[in-house]
């Protein structure tokens, strides 16, 4: 039976289409998409080719990761508040904010997923750094880190890289969210990500734990294989986690990013972090999104999304990947 | 200046992204997406290889539309409620509705674009029969007629053809359009629609009209050419048109797909109508929104679409078009 499901604690449904159901090695890429030959602007000895560099962390004398200002921003230098002519309804501001890229290694050919978890640890570290700084500006009102990997998640330039892009208004997502989560606070007194790792490590969505982080499929995946780390501690952002919780989550990272690249062929994907805006209460969260479906008229204009893969499936899928190559 | 844009009067907002500007050639396919060559199985002279047929419209004795259920629905026969073990996190019901296909066209290799007005007209008559036919089931809160045109809008099958998905639930972002609107005709004693088109008659953003319909690029445009055909008529549905705003329908509607697939060498698109459910008030629009940008990680996290085509452009290149195909 197709299902509607309700995303746990916010007023959004997707259709889990079991009927049309593939297994999970249809989803697979018939071809790697290869890194054409490089190097980049983004390689090692090329750094003059990029906007002056913000940040870099160094290992043995050489940047391992560098972080400078988007070529092309989608952000705005300048602070401007205008309101069009239309009788209210042509608003606009200017787009301001910073939009930043985060080049994870000098090396061209290499996924993130390939990545030591020691280097991924400093990567977090770099993007830990970053939302911190870029939440100084009181007109920053949050901060979005992402990553897009691969054609088909939207990404321009193939060096493996991630982005962040602060902004002078909350993202309408990010503040449905944290809407729905003040409710469900106010009304449980406990916090809705809490409840809802309780309810998913005892069952059949939970992908992996250790002591500090959960990754589990969320009830309503709006993507096949999408995957959900959170922190086990109830913490708003980032910054905020221990050595520890950072090397735990670089070690879930690597082993939900590297499970799919193993079994699906080194697939698109985005991935998103969901921080609490300045002065708000939400569970931060990681959201692994694979870009191996198409969202089409019904999905854009309903806002309902048709996903084929039941998290559950996928959820066993990660096990088993996760067994095999713990034996 | 980038500019962040709000939704005419939703509480949604777009970035437009002038400064990564491209002009509107660069938008243009390389490479034309041609059908593989028929005949399939919604071609004429395979009707038994569809499920059973639901409605068909004949000329000269053959049919030119026809109407059966998809062979893998998203929706369910089940009607369904159940609450999960979670403890309210689980929230989930059957996805009971419709999922209907609407073949446009016995011949595989057209596209709706080269159509002539005449028939476009019949296949709006027949999305005005599924619609009022499927809006009788009591348990059906809402329908939504849309279309999946190339690879990069989600089509499976290529033969030209269009949907509908009736369910149990409202979509999301309808009941929260019908929301904005419900609220704005209670403060202004006006519909947010019909008081948009008056303002966009005037400006930069109008693409065409006659005395019945009216297109233009919606200030917040989601995605590069995406245009909005509205009935001038304050409607709830497609079936109270008449006759002769069906006519202007079609010409509208082909107008616009016509443009697109001559300047942009038939580009992937979606189009998908919102109507007002049952017993509510929304006046009747259709979005068309070419695929030929990427929703990317900052999209799928903050529900904030980057959008690097102004509107304002957009319009410009359809009229520029339009008055070349008029001359």
């Amino acid at each position: 039976m197709n299902e509607l499901r309700k995303d746990y604690f916010r007023d959004r449904w997707v259709i889990i289409a079991k009927d049309r159901g593939q297994r999970p090695d249809q989803f697979a890429k018939k071809k790697k998409e290869e890194n054409s030959a490089g190097p980049c602007f983004f390689c090692a000895g090329h750094e003059n080719e990029t906007p002056s560099e913000i940040s870099r962390i160094e290992e043995c004398g050489r940047w391992i990761i560098r972080c400078f200002p988007n070529k092309f921003p989608a952000t705005s230098d300048e602070f401007v508040d205008v309101e069009g002519p239309g009788d209210g309804l042509l608003v606009k501001r200017s787009a301001y904010g910073r939009h930043e890229i985060i080049v994870e290694t000098p090396e061209h050919e290499k996924n993130l997923g390939d990545l030591e978890v020691g280097h991924i640890a400093r990567l977090i570290d770099m993007y830990a750094q970053r939302l911190e700084e870029n939440r100084k500006d009181p007109r920053i009102k949050h901060v979005m880190l992402f990553k897009n990997q691969g054609g088909d998640a939207g990404t321009s330039i193939e060096h493996t890289h991630s982005q962040l892009i602060s902004l002078c208004i909350v993202p309408t997502d990010v503040r449905d969210e944290v809407e729905a989560s003040k409710r469900y606070i106010r009304e449980r007194c406990s916090c809705p990500l809490c409840d809802t790792w309780r309810i998913e490590a005892k069952g059949e969505r939970r992908i992996l734990e250790d002591d500090r982080v959960a990754v589990f499929a969320p009830y309503a995946s709006r993507f096949p294989f999408q995957a959900v780390i959170i922190p086990k501690r109830h913490t708003t952002s980032l910054e905020f986690l221990d050595m520890d919780e950072r090397l735990s989550l670089a070690f879930a990272l690597k082993q939900v990013l590297s499970s799919l690249n193993f079994s699906l062929n080194y697939p698109s994907y985005n991935f998103y972090f969901h921080t609490a805006p300045k002065g708000e209460d939400l569970h931060f969260h990681i959201d692994i999104c694979p870009r191996i479906s198409k969202w089409a008229g019904f999905e854009l204009g309903g806002g309902v999304i048709i996903n084929t893969m039941p998290p559950e499936t996928a959820a066993g899928h990660y096990r088993d990947l996760l067994k095999q190559t713990d034996e």
